[in-house]
């Protein structure tokens, strides 16, 4: 089983490490190659997704992505920028399906900035589709308006669209992992105003005939931000478009109050995956070795489970993490007073001697 | 000063009837004229916005604007929907500046889903562009994809677009009411994906340069996401597009916990403008006299202050709801323990005698 790891910027490097180590007393078959990526492959190479490294996360079974990004590279031309590398790499593998769980731990439900009732045992999946929609649509640019409010004046413009294939096959991964949970899907759309959204609860809905055990609703956006706050745990399974995707999915991890916690896993129609945590590359504390390595840990346990077939191993890290919170170990980002404060490795550590 | 009055459908007409019981007593020369939007106006007259409609509020120097939508509605072609009216008067009367002011209120603080010390005494104003953006963008529509992952499927698909001026006007109106606040801008946009939030980014900065004395940090709508829930009282004037503006100014209303409090006003360059509470046409209550008027009676305020230049009337209506609130009336949507539950109309009339 090839794994190709790719740290990438800021904390990257430390949380990626804590994984790679609990990886490997796993005692699995595992073939691991780094690679750069982001800033650190831009002032290397030139690039931030340089050949080498998409060649290498082509042929790979799955990608264990730690962040990428520093405000230092914030002023290159955009396709220079880190964040290329990862959109690069949803679009040449076709990473369609972005699985971002918002689970509230039982031990941290106090960290969130929720009322407890509202957030304790949230477990919501939100499943963002992640190869289509503004994202990638083109035509993009900038040009003169010829008509609209200013005609003449400069604009610029982007296009929003779906196709219904695209649609349906996202469609069909909300569903099914609808039924292996609690057989409820939530369709976000903005149907009243984009004919894009429209298409997109046409398709859901048909598609959702399939499932006639599995129920469906329909929420607009801006309504869908809403009930996040209000009452998170009506949502078992969120699926949406690529840009509402990247603002909810947001929300209901910080509703948790640990983003430092959540995993994620980015699949392709052959189930190749990417698994990054949540939170991004905190250039901020990057290099001090107090980065919570738990997201990029439990991401790994998700790439063993989804890409690798390994279900048993990763239970048995999914399980090391829970008994290591139960022990009252934290890192800053989750520490509270009665807990014991530790860093980085002592986490990892903590994590591989559990299992 | 005329007013053209549209209370629309669900709770609209309740709701608006109390706001113009309390402008009536104010003793001003108030010419108000009702006329009928959104579903009810379909029924009527076949269109959710019919000429005379659009005629009277072009007409009038600002539009007390009730609430429209309705189930029964949803199986409709597009353009007859209800919210096609509220959408159709925003481009013809160009109201391009839309004020979401998120309050917290004293005594209501507990109603939020954030703890409490997170947002007592929270007053953020979102300021959401309201005319541009992929609401108005044309092209858009059905196709066969001719590229992308699935040519040759069907494909639906929507313009993002913002002109320059487009921005800027909206940035000197950001700028310009955090002069009157505490003078710090968040500028929202997703600058590291769409060409579109690039030119955003790049003008809002440029504008910035005239207001030395206000702060501007600028931040990707994902994150704004997350910081409305983790520090909400990090924002004091939040200005963005009218695709995120709808998503966030949602969120934050609803962080107050009291949305059926928000009023909100939509401005064009004349300041001829729109007024409505934030909160929508809830036909599950509609007709039943529990419905909170206050958002509507603080939206008519909003209109005396921005579009009637009666900033002492306006003044008036305020101390009369936070008097009303002090002695402890409450509609079913804010009642807690220890208060006295009133109906809408019981709640206009307190607002009246508080007067
Ligand atoms: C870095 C950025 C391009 C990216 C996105 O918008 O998809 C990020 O916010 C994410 O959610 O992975
Ligand atoms: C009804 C709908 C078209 C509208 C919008 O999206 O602008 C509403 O959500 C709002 O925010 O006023």
């Amino acid at each position: 089983m090839k794994i190709a790891v790719l740290p990438g910027d800021g904390i990257g490097t430390e949380i990626v490490a804590e994984a790679v180590k609990v990886l490997k007393v796993l005692d699995l078959p595992l073939d691991m190659e780094t690679a750069l990526v982001g800033g650190a492959a831009y002032e290397a190479k030139g690039h931030p997704l340089p050949e080498d490294t998409l060649k290498l996360a082509k042929a790979a079974d799955a990608i264990l992505f730690g962040a990428v990004g520093d405000w230092k590279f914030d002023k290159l031309e955009r396709q220079f920028r880190p964040e290329q590398a990862i959109l690069g790499l949803r679009k040449h593998l076709g990473l369609f399906a972005n699985f971002r769980p918002a689970i509230c731990y039982e031990q941290l439900t106090h960290a969130s900035s929720l009322k407890p009732e509202l957030v304790a045992g949230l477990d919501i999946l939100i499943l963002r589709e992640l190869t289509g929609d503004i994202y990638f649509g083109q035509p993009r640019g900038r040009r003169t308006a010829t008509d609209g409010h200013f005609p003449g004046a400069e604009e610029a413009f982007d296009t929003m669209r779906y196709s219904r294939p695209e649609i349906e096959r996202i469609a069909h991964v909300a569903f099914q992992a609808a039924r292996k949970r609690n057989k409820h899907v939530t369709s976000v759309d903005k149907a009243n105003v984009l004919e894009t959204f429209q298409l997109w609860k046409d398709v859901v809905t048909e598609v959702g005939k399939e499932y006639p055990d599995v129920t469906l609703d329909h929420m607009y956006v801006d309504n869908a931000a809403m009930q996040l706050v209000k009452q998170p745990k009506f949502f078992d399974v969120v699926v949406t478009g690529n840009m509402f995707g990247d603002i909810l999915s947001d929300e209901a991890a910080m509703l948790t109050g640990s983003i430092g916690m959540l995993p994620s896993a980015s699949l392709n129609a052959g189930n190749q995956g990417l698994y990054e945590p949540s939170h991004g590359s905190a250039p901020d504390i990057a290099g001090k070795g107090v980065a919570n390595p738990l997201a990029t840990i439990l991401s790994s346990a998700m790439m063993l489970r989804y890409s690798l077939n390994q279900p048993e191993a990763a239970d048995r890290i999914e399980a090391a993490v829970k008994a290591v919170l139960a022990s009252g170990l934290r890192t800053a980002d989750i520490w509270s007073e009665g807990t014991t404060k530790v860093g980085t490795r002592a986490m990892g550590d903590a994590v591989v001697a559990a299992i």
